[in-house]
């Protein structure tokens, strides 16, 4: 009988992070895989990447609704209990022989535990990172309540041991979000125009021009200030002139300090230079990236996708803190001052080359392969 | 304004993990104690360890029930979601300085998780430990998610730094278990009959004479025979003919199976050697503990107080694997002949020198002082 | 494609109350049957309703463990609200095309929320019913949120039509727990020894002489009183010295306080006349029933059962103010000796005629034939 | 020692049927009321109501998150679920004497069984009223949980009546929302520019020429047909030239396809005739309503509030059939032609009669004065 993999995705980077693996995972024919999509990734207002996932042609086999409205620390506690709740239902339900977890966002936590505490075993992707914010305590807590660790770096694997999980069982293997990238790359043409083909609201930008990236986030343990820190970012993009596409933050705790930011200042600035998306399809996204002068903001495509396909980053706050990063990327604070000047410097720099810090555009085949090979136990011991 | 410190108590044996330091906290008089009670603390078939609280002079702030029915391994990550729920309303009622979480029981999850997404610094006690099970993964769980962390061993702190924790917010206090052993050993004279003083059923054991003391848990990886390894226990204890006082289980998934066993072999055998209680004081219970010739199954209770108290210990099976233990403990399997065998060998070695392996009696003013005054943050990033 | 009819089932009496009916579905073979098992009817402590379920030949669709430990009133609301999310999966998953809700239990109110807000049309079995307590709340709200309506009486029927429902979609059928008592009726003679067969704890009964039969259940707005009310029951049944089988309650806000009454009036007194039982098959029940001399308490089985099998009943308290009954009901109150005077008056009366108020033995079938036949809908407006 | 009245408010139109009962409790000193915001009153992206309930001078006691993100029918049973669980929690800590809920939205629901299992006095305002869709179920099943009845008419208090509730509990009082109606007739002048005071989005409407109000809100069993009936209704206004304050719909499943409809036809046809708002005072909301030709859609804004105001009502479709109505009102279906018929019909006729049908203006008093001196008692009994 084939092994049933069951992986959870929460969130739309979630999916980019593991697309390619479901991939590989389709073409091998040797897994059962089982898809729940769960939280933000169900909501209509974050962008359906539900849809995305259809149309590349894999099965839906849950949709776990979890999000507990509210955006602010309490509501993201209680929606990672209803998760526990829903998702231990679910896999009761599925009987996975293997539950996959994709990162670090606070949902991740209940994957984690229910598979855990079910004794069934667990695969996370993505552990061994260091960044900013709850996302780190996250991170490493489901490391040590996982049972195979697929890491995107080699220094990510080697942080994983050293926490104290036995070598054998922790994988270097690059992220899949490259893999994508690498497609990209291969022929990197812009075929299409944005606004035609996903509307977006504000100013036209016309892609055949100099153009930039926004992604801008919030940072849970800064909640109260999101609102300041985004306005920080659009008056330096404003101020800078290149025309931007920008593209709409995640449901967080703060998120509504983010969109509100965003809000008001449309109806106060009505900034032309800057067109706002919710959502775009991976591949899509990273054409845009590819070609765009430079990208800007707080989002880990800027440190990973964006290194290996040469696009200079400005990178801003705390939210990427301590990740690994390539050349690409120039820090600069809440400070609308340094965000405009940082811009103006990389957009200034050209493609750069590629970096393959990320992985080399194989991790999808990698994972598939020891998600199918790799023995299954629920059963570890500190190593020290 | 004093420190708002908010411990979590989720069962019986974190109680005796934490009262020297509730007392310690409440003499100091720098701190504002709060006291939640949650869990099976809060079931009247388990022993009301909420009684016990309340008569050792503490104000219980809020209760909060949480353990969803069914004992098995979905209700359990299903009572970690709940927990989730009940405790973030309880922690925004309460508007904690800092949250108390104590041990590895899976609970302890759902405190550290409501904590850690509220952004409220998180003290854990008796991290950095090594066992079998589930308890593993969450201990080791819980030290990711936690701020300042108070072991009770100097390897165990070493351990925690090893996992990347920040050395200045680790620091080696004792078990404050210990502390109430230090006070018996003292004066360690069984000045009550335990059958006088707390009922229990089954068969007239005379404290007097030579008895031993038994307890065994279920272990959640090996769920479905709990049932069979408690009657190995059963048999040997009847086998080696030594009278014993033995003590009920927590409620966990499985404990059903160990109470069925218990209760089947009741029916059966009627064993007039054994006398059954659900619950005892920790004084009282550390004093009956001192006078017996061993005490037998898979408690933590075995390894540290026993070691300290210098009573020697049956340790059986896997619950126990990984911790360090003194000179008190012998290791043997869900056998009844090599447990029969291993109760024969203890109960004769009379009672040992105290090891001060746990803590020196000092643990409860180590930690209050540690609560009251470590700076606190919730920020924090693996150190490698 | 034929209906799927699906029954959530949550505790034993309710499972008594539609198991006729589930047979004749059975017999038909032109439903699609789904059965849910939720609530107390999951819990080992309760007596396993699941097993008698599967050994009379039904496969279980679902399992929902919904149960909130405290037996408190507020742990009561919760277990109703942890229905609800768990339930509102299930009928997703099952997707049915009419959900059954069986009488007034609490969790009832979460099984017809679920159903009314996923718009799933709604039987309820035994509504328009009159009784004390928060079950008469749950009923009647059951009612209002229900679509098709299988009462047991006639004057239940008209109840239920004066409360505004549409008289055509609200049918007397009788109540299935009687076609079980005509089977029974009609070879009544007591072939097994209730002991040999149940074990059970307390004296030996001997079933060919005269003994009574008692089950007394906590009532919910009683709650802090359920265990003087129980030890009212328990004195007069000593002293009333005839030989007792007693049936433990259901697990209920205040069932604890029943069954702390119970244990310490076993440990105190041994009352040698009374045998204590978790639980019987429904027929061995009735059979026990039928041959004896009375049934004492406040269970509904006496107003039901008991009066189509003659059975004289002595019906403690206000659990059944305001149901229909026959003149085999004798009222008393919580006092030892009214419930003693009682007891010796009903068990001097000898077997009665049988009473058709509850049904005349076809309420399985009538309920089978209205759940595959009847109209579905989802509106339903005030008929006044 | 003061009755604890608690009063539970989950939506925008909820505050404003009980806002003047609310003043005159306060104006009595005789009650302690407890105030809490909960669900989608909570929400900031259906307009902060809990912002007006500060302004107003009355204080929030608890604020209770409840609302899963999803809005389709299970994401509204999950929803009334998380409600149960947390109200009831929440109820503990206030420990009031009455709980008050009001109309009949889905959480109404999770605070009337919360608070009837635990015992607690339950008051339902606005009972006994007849409408479509799922509020119907659910607002006879409050009545049936309830042990305070306060509705609005005279009719409405012989329905309650006759669905066996005792008369004697049971008072038409009026619908405090024509308190606030009542103050605004006294002196009705619109003295504020809309968009000057709320901003809004879409064209310039100026309110000192001709205008309409437009309100529409899904209705839950159409689900999936929203979206089709909003884009009627705004053809319809767009077609028939007056320029329209059109309020978002409250937060429900299917309020995101009316929504998505909404912001569908505003890209693609940009009405310049409309402009949108989020949320308005009810006091500013009445006054532009007064001054306005007509009001449109579905609330039941139309039904109540104008008919005292003497504004004609098109009233479209489903949702308030059954509802009392008086001669303000024409009723039509989701049909484009009609609806622009209809408007331009109503919007002819000037300002009517006022209509005493909900209320003369006093009932905040007379609410008031039952929730103190009314006998509380959670025991009844279907009167027939």
């Amino acid at each position: 009988m084939n092994r049933r993999v069951c992986v959870v995705i929460t969130a739309r980077p979630s999916y980019s992070r593991i697309r390619s693996a479901l991939q590989a995972i389709k073409d091998r024919g040797d897994i059962d895989l089982q898809i729940i999509v769960a939280g933000s990734a169900l909501l209509d207002r974050y962008g359906q990447v539900i849809d995305q996932i259809e149309q590349d042609g894999f099965n839906i086999d849950a949709r776990v609704y979890m999000v507990l409205e509210g955006e602010n620390p309490t509501s993201m506690a209680k929606t990672t209990g209803i998760g526990m709740l829903e998702l231990s239902t679910t896999f009761g339900n599925l009987s996975p022989d293997l539950v996959v977890t994709i990162a670090d966002r606070h949902e991740t936590l209940a994957t984690a535990t229910a598979a855990a505490f079910m004794n069934i075993p667990l695969a996370h992707v993505q552990g061994g990172e260091v960044s900013g914010s709850i996302d780190e305590k996250v991170r490493h807590a489901v490391t040590k309540l996982a049972d195979l660790h697929l890491t995107a770096t080699r220094l990510a694997r080697e942080r994983v041991i050293r926490m104290g999980e036995d070598p054998e069982v922790v994988h270097a293997c690059g992220c899949p979000s490259i893999d994508l990238a690498a497609e990209i790359l291969r022929n990197p043409a812009l075929d299409f125009d944005p606004i035609d083909r996903y509307g977006g609201v504000g100013g036209v930008v016309d892609p055949t021009a100099e153009y930039i990236v926004v992604m801008q986030h919030p940072v849970t343990t800064e909640y109260p200030t999101a609102r300041a820190h985004v306005e920080e970012t659009l008056h330096a993009v404003v101020e800078a002139g290149i025309p931007a596409y920008w593209f709409w933050p995640n449901v967080d705790a703060g998120s509504d300090g983010t969109s509100r930011g965003i809000r008001a200042f449309r109806e106060s600035h009505d900034p032309r230079v800057i067109r706002f998306f919710k959502n775009m399809s991976p591949t899509d996204f990273l054409r845009v990236l590819v070609n765009g002068r430079a990208i800007v903001g707080n989002s880990s495509v800027a440190i990973r996708e964006a290194s290996f396909l040469g696009t200079p980053a400005v990178n801003i706050g705390s939210r990427q803190e301590g990740r690994e990063r390539g050349q690409n990327v120039l820090d600069v604070g809440y400070d609308r001052e340094e965000i405009r000047s940082g811009i103006e410097k990389q957009a200034g720099r050209g493609r750069l080359d590629s970096d393959d810090l990320y992985g080399d555009g194989m991790a999808g085949p990698r994972i598939a392969e020891l998600l199918a090979t790799s023995p299954l136990s629920v059963e570890k011991k500190l190593s020290f």
